[in-house]
């Protein structure tokens, strides 16, 4: 059993962290949508580096789910998240329901341009607004120091760095690495929709990925990078590429196509049956940084 | 002289507002684009009523202007505008650039939906969002405990609560009554474009919508008071009647055409020559409370 306290309204998450701040203590939160593997758990043991508390959040926000998304479908076990959380040294869990977050006649919605633009954001139009909204009110009810989000989604990462920074909300953001699998893949929760085939191909978009990066690094063409890594994730068995692109790492700009400067970011979406995989490699000169 | 002190940067104002929250003081801030006049000072007036210490801030926000608009014509004099505000009573002044508001890159936005649809939003498109993203940013960097907006821009006042609710803004939402002349013209710093002969006519917006009130008040029709209300501002020589209508005082929702259920919020923008003039008024039964 886990002993983690568990708040369910803003007011009682605001209470609690001022309490600890008058203590004199700094806050670290890690917004979740639960269904909580190692990835999500080492966003926790980097908040306690960050901060001398970790809040976690435990939120499946609708907003960002497009009606013929998996919403309904997305994994829950809070009961599970909670204990994993309490053991992981989270100090405490906000899992607020969707009321607490929209209530009745909510009407506001942000929209952050640029780094939001092609994608993720070409595949799925409304998600990043959906991400910056529900982004925004949880900081702004925690008030956190520090907040942590995983490299896994790291178009969404810069996405909420330029939001930060728009609105002077005053919390720091830290990315934390990619945890993988032993044989490569990305940690996500919806790893849990493959079939044992899938998950038996799911590790060549790792692979195709670092072989991008080595390419990238040996001189090979922007051009040339995108276009053989999308081919090797179809041979490998993906169903589909929705995007391999070379991008900028901080604002996600395109990379020109005979341009092999670095650093930056391969991002990689492909799909196997109805499961979307995202991943991205960090890609910097001298040597390979595979982040 | 005034010895009002001024600051530049969110840096600044946020070293000094903590710095009064840790004394024990709370902090009320009054936003304004300048070219103050009586209709501004009310609000530190009330400002002072509400917190220990009041804050103006100056900036006349691009974008919450039309291209075609008098972004550029906008009246400015930080001088003059510094020491009246000093004093009426305030604390301190934060007048920033336009690059401190939106730096470099800057990239995102806020629309507030319901509230913003119709009248004001139906004639300026982008106005509501424009005065959102740089409401929420003032709040943001500021964190007042209150802040006070004029009545006078109804719609805006409504617009920015429905904002602060929904994204949690730890700030509370005050609105100033409306301030007029002494021939009932509400104060504006935009009357400054009228020709002398505009200004003879502009007091009838206020008279009309008196009217209006005991209208509704005495049992008339909302269409008839909106009809009758559009018709008179001609008859008044308004080159043109943007809106003249009755809504709910809080979500603005359009009333029925049969309805006189009160509290009541009647709004009308007119024109004279190229100059938009905005006014409302409050109807409550029993009594007539003209707001």
């Amino acid at each position: 059993m886990s002993s983690l306290p568990i708040v369910r309204t803003k007011t009682e998450l605001r209470a609690r962290v001022d309490e600890w701040r008058a203590g004199g203590a700094s806050v670290a939160l890690a917004p979740t949508m639960g269904a909580l593997h190692a990835g999500h758990l080492s966003l926790i043991g980097l908040a306690k580096t960050q901060a001398d508390r970790a809040v976690a959040s435990l939120f499946v926000n609708p907003t960002q789910f497009a009606p013929s998304e998996d919403f309904d479908a997305y994994p829950r076990d809070e009961a599970n998240d909670a204990a994993l959380l309490g053991a992981a040294g989270c100090d405490l869990l906000y899992a607020p329901a969707v009321e607490e977050i929209y209530p009745s006649g909510f009407a506001t919605s942000i929209t952050v341009d640029g780094v939001s633009r092609g994608m993720e954001g070409a595949a799925r139009p409304t998600h990043f607004s959906g991400v910056a909204t529900v982004v925004a009110k949880l900081l702004i009810q925690c008030t956190a120091d520090v907040a942590i989000f995983g490299e896994k989604d790291y178009q969404q990462l810069q996405v909420i760095r330029q939001l930060v920074g728009d609105l002077d909300i005053p919390t720091r953001i830290v990315g934390a690495p990619i945890i993988r699998a032993e044989d490569g893949l990305a940690l996500s929760s919806r790893n849990a929709y493959l079939t044992e085939a899938e998950r038996a191909i799911a590790p060549q978009l790792h692979r195709t990925l670092c072989a991008a990066a080595r390419s990238l690094l040996n001189g090979a063409s922007v051009a040339a990078v995108e276009a053989e890594g999308s081919a090797a994730l179809l041979a490998a068995g993906f169903a589909a590429v929705d995007y391999f692109e070379v991008r900028d790492p901080d604002d996600l700009t395109r990379k020109g196509p005979d341009s092999i400067e670095t650093p930056a970011r391969i991002l990689a979406t492909a799909r196997l049956g109805r499961t979307r995989l995202l991943d991205n490699i960090g890609v910097r000169l001298p040597g390979a940084e595979f982040a």
